[in-house]
């Protein structure tokens, strides 16, 4: 049985804090490291993140925070990293401590910009760490329902399956089910694309396409995901599986989905820049996009809801026509 | 080629309507069934169906309506029947004339009850129609939308693929796409099935289960549709073609489905009754869930959902004790 060790939470958002919840219910003890001092301090007062999941209350006596990536880094055994994929990178540069025999579990959904790579990969070039212990977290998963206990099902995916158990055995109780998988890179670069297709699925939304056609889209983004994986990682998967067609479904379908909220403002005629400014927050599939465009041109897989979104978020193409062009490819 | 010969409509509902509208948009002549006499009054005299899709307007010159099915079955080549399924079997009764040289299209997404056949089998078994003369139409595809000309998807699925494809040459258009396919039972039997995962999505609704279990169901009521499938009818076909997953998602996810309605009222714990009165109809769900158990009694496929669905309406088992069993299942 592996050990799983000390855990530290890295990141401050919403998954973090619904995640670092579990894992804290489960471990009575925590690291967690946050970019800001004053979120500490706020956080160590208050009892709740001063800017996330404020209904989430917590023992602040079993949490060790640190604004000190390094001092994290030492004293844990198992690092779960929940940044946003774009800052990681920069998180990152402030390390001096080797990571490569800690367990590293990423619950990022995105890709590290310029690399290109999937965390897990990113972990692994970069800093060395073997696959047998990088992990990562997929799943249908908005972190408010898990915070407000409303029942969810992870996946914990690890080369070695050991590993992943170790880590759904801190997971698990009556809200939280979990499975594992060994499919680290596949559920990753699934759970990127689910926030291109969700981006999609607003656009068409702002252009005032139906329930039928959002149905028919979703059908064409599984079967988008599917090619694209057994291109750039083949194995034996089911793409029906919740990890990767529920993280679309949920993504792809909700109101609250950021990605999907500006596909909609994109589709309803606002510049990109517009949009932005007006959510006062990227969407991460908006990077993701390009990340997984720039992947694509050496895998040349088929992917059309990509490329029109690519098309219309990065060459300024006319919403209108390049989703009329999309409806057009599909079966 | 295939020739199609001239078209009726059987049935008066929302989707017959839908379906009427676009085939006489390209044939300017439909022979069309209704039963009720003062209905077909109505409708010549209003230019449209007087109570479904009020907004879709027809010339009705171009329309011979009739309350003889006798008639209109000996009159037309192709016959499109579009009642609901409970009701089907009323209306063939009437039925004096052969009609085992017709071309006969399904848009029924039921099951005929009693006999437990969907409806190809039952126009094969009953009315010695040759498989190759029958037909269905399957897809996400909601009336309404398809009224008011928002982009749908259909699929044509015949035995014989030049007769599906000489279907789909009627209602190819700016605002329909079609495909074809070969897998008319298993189109059928989707179609059915996913009105008991939308009376099941309405049940986790009424009890409080969020989006992310919904995700989770949904993922799994795509699996149990495809077990299901494998045993009763296996060939070579991909359960995540818009045709079998598209028309789950947008019936599941719908809040204007009938069954996904009228499981909500069950999970907020209205009897069956009271929930049927209250809805002023009764969801076709409602039947299929009980004849896809009594099918499923000789094939022993695992199915949880519909296991949980039928001890909800038939079996008087407390929502919340058997959707928290299911949850367990679940993978």
């Amino acid at each position: 049985m592996f050990n799983i060790g000390k855990i530290a939470i890295i990141g401050g958002g919403s998954w973090a804090t619904a995640i670092a919840k579990i894992v804290v219910n489960h471990t009575h003890h925590i690291g967690w490291y946050m970019r800001r001092d004053d979120r500490i301090e706020d956080f160590k007062r208050l009892g709740h993140n001063p800017a996330y999941l404020t209904s989430a209350h917590f023992n602040v006596d079993e949490i060790f925070f640190s604004s000190d990536l390094n001092k994290i880094a030492k004293a844990y055994d198992t690092l779960v990293f929940v940044t946003p994929s774009p800052y990681l990178k920069n998180h990152l540069k402030k390390l001096k401590t080797s990571i490569r025999d800690k367990f590293i579990v990423t619950a990022i959904k995105g890709i590290v910009p310029e690399e290109n790579l999937v965390c897990s990969e990113y972990f692994h070039e970069v800093f060395d760490v073997p696959y047998e212990n990088l992990s990562c977290i997929g799943g249908p998963s908005h972190a408010e329902e898990v915070a407000l206990e409303r029942l969810s099902y992870l996946t914990v995916a690890c080369k070695d399956l050991m590993k992943a158990e170790a880590f759904t055995d801190i997971l698990d109780s009556d809200v939280i089910k979990t499975k594992t998988s060994t499919d680290v890179t596949g559920i990753e670069y699934a759970s990127v694309l689910k926030n291109v297709y969700a981006i999609a699925a607003g656009i068409c939304n702002g252009l005032k396409y139906g329930d039928n056609f959002q149905a028919v889209l979703m059908s064409n983004a599984v079967q988008e995901t599917s090619r694209f994986l057994d291109a750039v990682y083949p194995m034996e998967r089911s793409i029906i599986d919740s990890v990767y067609l529920g993280d679309l479904l949920v993504t792809g379908y909700s109101n609250f989905s950021r990605n999907r909220t500006f596909g909609t403002m994109i589709g309803k005629g606002y510049s990109v820049k517009t949009a932005q400014i007006e959510m006062e927050m990227i969407a991460e599939g908006y990077y993701g996009t390009k990340c997984m465009k720039e992947i694509n041109r050496h895998l040349h897989v088929n992917m059309p809801i990509l490329d029109a979104v690519y098309n219309i978020l990065y060459e300024r193409i006319n919403p209108q026509r390049e989703i009329k062009l999309l409806t057009d490819s599909f079966r």
